[in-house]
Order: C-alpha cells, then structure tokens, then sequence
C-alpha cells in the first residue's frame, strides 16, 4: 500500500506555540511530518505556516482529520486548508493562439513535475486543439465574439464544473476575464503577465519596454484578481537584453521567461506552497 | 614608447559605405583598426558606430586627425567624437552618507577596471571625506541647506571646473539637482537609482516594491536629465527576493546591485561605449 | 522581390587593413554591410571577422562572389567561409528516448528562431517518432544493436545526405559517435552534455554533481570531437539547486538548461557565428 | 531589556516526532519559535533540523538550557548545537596581498550585516594592515619564510586564542594551510576557490578556465580540510565571459564572485545556518 501525504496550510495571529501544537496534533494522531515551514509577518504579528506530512499511518480517515484540525483551527483562530495526495487538483488552461506556454504545462505535467491533472483545455480560438490532442488532453473551443462575453464565461463555467477544475491557469489567454468569472475560482485563477509588473501594466508590454529603452524585460506570474495585473505576485524572472534587439525579437525572447514564471507559479499552487495576504503572496519553497 | 589608441563614436543616416569609408579614413592614416562595432535603428534608418583603433604609428597630432574626422563628419553628416588613451576622462563623484557606491568606484578604479581617474568627490555631508582620504582623492563638502540648492550647485560647478572634471557620478548622492546643473554636463551625469525602472520611480522604491510584493527587486543607472528618473537608460540589474525579506533586508540586498549597476555605467562611459539617441542608449560591449 | 543577405566569416593573421580591404570588397561590388564584428587572438596574432550583409543589389552571383572573396582571400592567407540567406542550412537532429531537447528545436524552428530547417529526425529507438510526426518532421528509427554500430553509422550517414543534412544536432542522443562518423561533419556535430563541463564528464554527471554537493548544476553545449565530451565549447548556462534536491530532481531542472544551451548553439551555429580555433569557440552575438 | 534569541541546530536518525519533541522542548520551557526548518536525506534516513527561538522569557541560563538539551539529545541519539544571540562569534581573516575579499567583509560587517565580530587580520604579507587600520580592526602580519610554516602557524594558533577567535576565514589567503592547523577548527575554516569547484582545482584556475574556453567562470566558498580544494562546498556562483576576455579580465570579473560566495558562506556560518554531513552541506536559508 503506497504512501499518502498531507499538506496543511494556516495561518493565525502570532501567538507562542503554534509550531508546538500543530506538530502535536500531527504526532498524536500518528502522523509523520516530512516538512515543516513557517513565516511571521512581524508588522502584522500574522504567523504563517505549511506542513507536509506523511498521513499513512494515521488511521483517521480525510473527514476526521479535517474535523480535528477545525477544533485546533478555532482555538487559535486559525484559517486553515488541508490537502491529500490521493485528492490530486485538477486545472483548467484557457488559451488563445499562443502555444508556448501550453506547451511547456504539458510537457512538464507529462515529466511529473507538476502534482495535479490537466483536466481541459479552452480556447476562445481553435488553433490550439491539435497541441492539446497530440497530449490526450480535452480540448473545447469558447468563441468570444463581440458582446458575447457573458454567454462566453457562463459556457466556461460550465466546462470547469463539468471537468471538475480546481483551479484555472490563463496562458496567455488574450481575453479579459470578468471579476464575476473570476470570484468563482478565489485566488485560484493565474495569469502570466508579459512585463514587469508593476512596470508596463496593460497593453503591448514589449512595446512600452522597446520604448523606454530597458536593458532587462521581464515576465511576472499572479493571481488574477478584479484589478487588472494587480493581483498578488507569485513569481517573476528577467532577461537581459540590448539595443540590439527589435519589439519582435523582445516578443520572441519573452517566451522563455513567460513560460517559465508561469509553470513554477503552477507547479506551486498544485503543491500548495502559496498562501495569500492581502496584496502579498508567501510561497513556501 | 607605448600605443597610442583612439575611440571613434559617430551616427548618421543609415546610407551604403560608411564601414568602407571610415575604415578607410583609418588605414590611409596609418592607424589600424582593434575593434569595431555598428548598430542601425531600422525604424528611424540611424547607423551608429564604434571604432577603437591604434593611431600610434599614424603621424598625425589629434589635432590634425580631429580636423581630418571634420571633412568625413561632413561629407556624410556624422555626428563624431574623438577620444585618445592619451587624454584620460576625469570624473567627480557626487555622495551623501552611503558608502557602497563609493568604495566600489574607489576600488575598482584602484585595480584599473575604470578608464578615467577621479578628480575630487564632493558630499552634501561630511561623512564618507575619510573614505575618500584613504584613497587619496580630494573631498569637498557643500552642504545644501533648505533654500540654498542653488549657492551650492554653483559652488559644486567651481569645484568641477578647477579639477577638470569630464563627467559627473551620483554614487547614491541624496539631492536632486537642478536641470540648470545638468544642463552642464549634457549625457555626462550618471546616476543609480535604487529601483526597477520605470517601476518604482521617485522616493522610497524598496518600499514601494515591498508594497507590491515583488518578488524581484531591481537597481538601474542612467544619464540624468530634467525628467527625474527618466533618463536613457545604461544598466540594469535584478535580485530575486521572497517573502521573508523585510524593508530594511531590500535595502541592504539592492546595495550590490546598485553598486554594481553603477560602476558597469561608468565603466562604459569612461571607455566611450555609449552613445544616446532618443530616449534609448547604445551601448556597444 | 525580397533582400539577399550574405555572411562572410574569416580569420588570419591579424596584420594592418583587414577592416578596410574586406568593407571595400563588399561596397565596391555594391554591397552594404548590415553588421560587422571583429576579434584579435592576441597571444595567437590571430585576427577573426564576421561580416553580415546585404547583397542583393550586387548584381553577382553567388558563384562570382565566391570566386572574388577567393582572390581577397589569397592575398591575405584568409580562411573564409559565404553563405547566403538563399541557401538555408539543413540540420538533422539525432535522438534516444528524452524529448525535451527536440521538443525546443521543433518549436523554436516552426516560431521562427533558428534560421535553418530541420531535415530530419533519427532516432535509435522509434519512441519519439510521434512527437516528429507532430511537426510534419521525417522520422527514421536507425537501432544501434550490440556489435552494430557500424552498420548503423553507415545508414545514419546515408540518411543525412539523401537529406542535403548540413549539420547534425545530438539532442541527447544516448550513442558514442565513433570519430569516423564525426569527421564527415567537422565542427558541424553539436552536442549538449548534462553537466558543466570539463567537471563531470562522461556519464551520470548529475549523480558525480550529487555525490559533490554542488550549489550549481550546469549543462554545456559543444561541438562534438573525437575526444568524447571535450570538444570546442560553445555556450554553457549553470541554475541554483540545494541540499533539498535529490538526484531525480536535478535531473528534471537540468532538462531547463539543456534545452537552452543546445538551442543557443544551434541558432549561432545556424547563423555562421561561431568560428572555431584551436580549442575555443569565438561566438559572434 | 533587549531580545535574546537561541539557535538550535541538530541532526538524528530520522525517527516520526522529532519536530514536535524539540517543539515541546522549546515551548514547555517559556520558548517562542522564530524560525524552524529541517531537511531529511532520504538515502540516509538522516534527520536535520535548525531552530531559531527567541528565549528571553525562558527563565533558564544558557547552561541550564543546554543541560536540558543534552537529556533530549541523548534521548533521540541526536547531535547538536546551541548558540545564543549574546553569544556573538568572532572571525579571524587570513589574507594575503588582494584585498577585494577583505573590503567585502569590513564593509558589510559594518553594515551590519554579519552576525559575527572581526576579531583580527592576519596577513602573510604587511600590505593590507591599512585597509583593517581604516577600519579599526587589529592587523598582525605573520610572514611564512621556506621552511618556515610551523611556526607561523604556531604563531597564528595563539594569536587565534588570544582573540578568542571561533572560526576562520581565508580571504584569498595565498598559503596552504597545514591538515594539522585546519584540524584546530574543524568546518570553522571558510575558504574561497576561485574556480567552480571540483573543476579547476588548485592553481590558476583562471588560466585553466581560459585554455578550455569556458563561457562560464565560478568561484566557490567551502570548508577547508585537509584534501585541499574539496571540502564541503557551502556556495557556488557562476559570471557569463567570452572570447574576447583575456586570462587577466577573467581575474578580474572573478573578483566581483569570489567576494559574493565568501561574504555569503561567512554569513551563513555566523548565523548557523550550515550544517556539514559527509562531503555535503545543509544550507537553511
């Protein structure tokens, strides 16, 4: 019989013991811990933690864990999540014409490098149904015609549910998505941004970078929220370039660390090592 | 007897043979050619060009080579520059009370990594005059008192002119100057400020990146101009950083990249690598 | 009709006027040179050029060309190299069972970025002839049984030219070329070794990083000699890991940087800018 | 009255409830966990953790703490460490004549961004007690004659004890230490290699670096013992070079790293953060 794991995630005011009596919960009911990390927030004393541990041997079933960790999660005022690796996640990826990022998900998922299933993919534009194909991956295509936007997110919703997505991965999806299709999927909507927020937001990143004359251009991973490329940071990386290079050849550079941010901000959410605080993420590496 | 070498910079519009017509002006002249670099904005049809060549054995003064550039300068419309190894750049360096910068500049023009000699530092503080001292560079203090920016600029343009000061380093120095100052060095001030440009322009930009939870913070040295903090663009560089890191822990991790940043722009400068056009620098490696 | 650029590469000893006497060629036969670099071996007095440009109002042809570059070439003891923008280099790419590295070829050929087609696909086992097939790429399955390995070369040499294959790309293929193999494609077989070259040569360089407990794994990309793993090196790239990193996961981030480091020695390789001499590359970027 | 903060570091077979045992240890005892983290190697089923505790409410001297300690030590056959934030370290630095580590350390002690003292300067040679005088820290030079090295490392051992000198640290430091001086300070002696370690072992290892035509030069800070340039490697970094670098630029772009992964080892050493099992190291940061 093969291992199971366990990820819990919290976060609680910043009292003395709370690494004390986590562990002690885990060890009473004969679990393991293979990882353990904490943050303080000390402007805040908000005291974040993520532990990962190995529930095997446990001989409580998934509800009577959650059920024991909601009474530790009220005496401390906890807000908690707890995931297993038998519930792996499922996601979405919402595409447009651009295949490089979908590529690099699916090979990556194929590699196992990615702890959750591809459930689907949708596209407002076909182009991409054969790359999905090529990988078994089920493909719908959702045109987003003009004025046609709520009908558009109402038959995506539908699809997630159907699918039973976890959570949605936007790469470089080039429709704007609602904040009402958005709060269905509460920081589990992300979305790769081709600039360096908060440099360039918006339109033709590139363009305005090629315009200032930058010497590294960059690409960031967050969370989408209702304010457009303002949601929380997960991850973002730069690329030197030079007066050398033209506004095409920053579009094709651009592609390596697009890809990149985006399927490490993936890959952790999947793992569950993000945790959001107001406009700030905390990633557990 | 040792070489002589020149660094020929000039633009122009993007017309068939300037490469011909200026190695050609080089090798009847006796001089031969070390390197040599071009660039061309496509969009605006501007060919730039970098020539570094030995004239030792040309027989000709600077004074006849500079007049002979003139003729070809006109014939095509070149805008030219002319410097000889012989005649080294001189710089100022402009400080408040952080070191970093300065120690680096002091450092690396001690192990001749800088191609220029510096003439005398000046400080709004008296602070960094043992720094200075201890490698034997002139230090001035001018204070700038509320109301009193311009008295000191005028006494800091003194100072400059009676040590022959080429061009101008803000190593991390606190006041903004006036655009009547930088007025006198047109594309010879170089300033590092402390930020990802154009994010986080204007005061306090750890702050600002802590704010926004970036999970890269970045250092960038540029000509100073009028518009604060909007000056082409030399270098950039940027540090990955994550949640745990506080304000003060930005502040003390971007000091290496600003200094680094700032001497990479001086170094440059000092070697007539960088030619501005527009908003954008060339700078040829 | 569309422009027809050329790229001239050269070296020789590095005596007075090159510069001048090949820009004068390339304007008086009217044409117009779009970039030109230059580079001095010092201790070798050895003198090396790449010369980009545009020829197709010349009004010779590519023959006539060659026969005038010959006689310049005489006169100065150069070794020289044309080619043409008309004349697109042919690759073969060589593979096992791994798929990232010819993945990243396929995809950077159909965006555009590699400036040569692919002509085939050899593999010694059929598994990636879908991932080929995908890209409308020529698939052939050459096995390399024990004791045949002759035989296979044989048939491996025999594809490539029925091909027109100008170069070949090991994009980890698993096989020891013999040299008999590699000296019909001299400098013109590109190899990426998993490791950091010269640490950790030969075999399971990501276990020797292991065993080491490196801070950085690296992966190298050059062109294959008879001299297993120690041929001319031409582009390298190293990422962080840590003592968390088991041995699989090194592997799986060291598929990152393979893939880069191959695919930026293709494009150079493709592009005539890499020269070749001694045991260093000079690489033109 | 201030904070004192305690460090724990430990490592043991790895057995389920460690975590919450020294959890309860520290908790039970009027403790607040800062900072805890741990790492398992997985093939050796070897536990190690480090704990950064604040215990200044903790009622108990530092010795009844580490009483208390051994009793949990002996219990779980672990072997551990306990340092306290009143309990500063102090550093000897051995150099030479290149001073570009010894800046790095000065000046980021100052900064305060060395949890340790400097306790003193030794030098082979006179010519850096300036650069300690100007930062008021005691400089003795202790020459290493042919023939000599015994006694100058007698010399050094006692000028180590009259300090109270708790580690070493080799800022390009131009002598090879005996296996008998090392022994004294068993993984307490930081070294800086100015090669990306194990390539380039001993000496010049730029020239090295040259002659194979790395694109990549390395630097590498590690414990020294008595197998000269391969003890526990604790940081590594690499700098992108090319063809044009000569041997001298290469010692001169390498300076920039050397100083990196030397401050950044003595910094981990200092806050207890290094933890050296067989030839690897555990590096919580």
């Amino acid at each position: 019989m093969s291992q199971e794991t366990a990820t819990l995630t919290l976060h609680c005011e910043d009292v003395k013991g709370i690494v004390y009596h986590v562990s002690r919960f885990i060890f009473e009911n004969g679990g393991n811990i293979i990882n353990a990390q904490q943050h303080a927030e000390t402007l805040d004393s908000r005291f974040f933690m993520r532990v990962h541990f190995d529930c095997s041997g446990m001989g409580r079933s998934r509800g009577e864990l959650r059920g024991d960790l909601a009474k530790l999660a009220a005496e401390f005022g906890m807000e908690t999540s707890l995931s297993f690796s038998g519930e792996r996640k499922r996601m979405a990826v919402l595409v447009s014409k651009y295949d490089h990022c979908l590529y690099d998900l699916l090979l990556r998922h194929q590699y196992g490098e990615i702890n959750a299933d591809i459930a689907l993919v949708i596209g407002n534009h076909p182009d991409l149904e054969p790359v999905a194909a090529g990988f078994r991956v089920p493909f719908f295509t959702v045109p987003v015609p003009p004025g046609g936007k709520e009908a558009a997110e109402a038959r995506m919703l539908e699809l997630l549910r159907a699918h039973h997505a976890d959570f949605v991965v936007l790469a470089r999806y080039m429709q704007i998505l609602t904040p009402s299709f958005i709060d269905h999927y509460p920081h589990r909507v992300i979305n790769v941004h081709h600039g360096f927020l908060p440099a360039f937001k918006g339109a033709k990143p590139y363009h305005q970078a090629y315009e200032h004359g930058v010497k590294l251009i960059g690409a960031t991973s967050h969370y989408a929220t209702a304010d457009l490329d303002m949601g929380p940071i997960i991850e973002q990386e730069t690329l030197r370039v030079n007066h050398t290079h033209s506004v095409e050849e920053l579009v094709a550079l651009g592609r390596d660390i697009e890809r990149k941010v985006l399927s490490l901000a993936v890959r952790a959410h999947a793992d569950d090592r993000i945790m959001v605080y107001r406009r700030r993420t905390i990633v557990f590496r």
